[in-house]
């Protein structure tokens, strides 16, 4: 029996998030599918380093498996490759320690968020970012995400419904790179809560046009409150970009 | 009643082509159906350059249509964004004299053609490049266009079923760049027969790839046959990229 650790990626786009759901269409359901008809019908469950949601892309999402199949290692790739549907594929497999876990052993992630800031929407991107064609405060966001990098209560930038308890995280590095016409935000943490991502860019968005001062942040965190902070971008624009096992460290 | 010309821009992934068929998707439909809502329920055909094929891509797509709706000129873009699918767009109208054809007036095209050349597939980029992940000798391939440049009989490089009997066209300017990981080719000619680019393109590799000599276009040509020609490259790759309405120069 072989552990396997898969670097993958997906286009969001045709699927109902990552978690498997009755009569949905779902990444974890078409690659324990795909795992299934290599294990001549034996169910493979596979554990990711994280859920992603509707229309949201990955581009390093990590996933773990048992196989006793007999497959070298440097053959799992193309295999994998052969039989997954084209809007999944797997970057690397390697074998791993049979303790390995791919979401208890989560250093850090880093997320993306795509903005398409030109006046006109694009057909070939509305995928694949956000489309904002409205004046920004480049300086306004930046200085935001001073207040935001750091260890706080993020329960304010935390979808209302979560069951999580404990809503300390650390954000280790937060930038936002102009590339032509895409506005590309990174943010590197230790964990991101549900819509986290999609809430703290939302809110950037707001001190980008105006409508909330930079400093602002410090009071919305303090709130620990939902109803401060900007609206929940749309999902499409969103990529799980890396899953770090090891502390990251800013280089 | 004024005769409008749009540029219009399409993602052809999920239309059967551009001319409307029963029971498809089509964007000749599409676009009929938004502007029978604009006109109260009255039909209005569009006419298009030319049509494309089902999963092609259109970038510089132009049509007309009469309308008598009293909107300005520059309030027209516009309405028609808001109202088409996502997947179809206007770059441009403007009002044209009530003679102008988007078809009989055509001087020129470019067509784009997409390779991916990186050993792995590209789940971001299926729909928008054909993964060709072998090596090429470019110096081959540029070699090979030499002999299609000019006014040619290009029956070879023609669908085989076509019903056009003049296959006479000339191709202006044929290019070939590599862009990181994309192999981008550029057609410029007075008009292309079904599947031409696309054979042209499948052709091309053929040379690229050592399996014949560039020269060998020449003779290829000369038989008016498409059984001699390489195979027909997938749409997805193919792009309509400019309709030229003056003559073209090379500048």
């Amino acid at each position: 029996m072989n552990r396997l650790k898969c670097i993958i990626g997906y286009d969001g786009t045709n699927f109902s998030g990552y978690q498997i759901q009755p009569n949905k269409r779902t990444v974890q359901a078409d690659f324990e599918r795909t795992l299934q008809k290599m294990h001549k019908g034996d169910l493979v469950k596979i554990v990711a380093s994280g859920r992603t949601d509707a229309n949201v892309h990955a581009v390093g999402q990590v996933i773990h498996f048992d196989s006793n199949l007999e497959i070298p290692e440097t053959s799992w790739k193309r295999a994998l490759n052969s039989m997954l549907p084209e809007d999944i594929q797997v970057h690397s497999v390697e074998f791993v320690k049979e303790d390995f876990h791919a979401r208890f052993d989560v250093k850090a992630k880093e997320y993306r968020y795509k903005l398409l800031l030109s006046k006109d929407r694009n057909v070939f991107k509305r995928n694949y970012a956000y489309h904002y064609p409205y004046p920004l405060d480049f300086n306004a966001m930046n200085n935001a995400t001073s207040y935001l990098v750091g260890t706080h209560d993020f329960t304010s930038f935390c979808a209302a419904k979560t069951e999580v308890k404990d809503k300390v995280r650390t954000i280790y590095q937060i930038t936002i790179d102009q590339q032509e016409e895409e506005l590309i935000f990174s943010f590197i943490g230790n964990g991101f809560l549900y819509n986290m991502v999609r809430i703290l860019v939302g809110t950037l968005l707001d001190v980008g046009r105006g409508h909330i001062p930079a400093v602002k942040m410090k009071e919305i965190l303090a709130q620990k409150d939902r109803s401060y902070s900007g609206k929940t971008v749309p999902g499409q624009g969103l990529y799980l970009w890396e899953v770090f096992y090891q502390d990251w460290k800013n280089v």
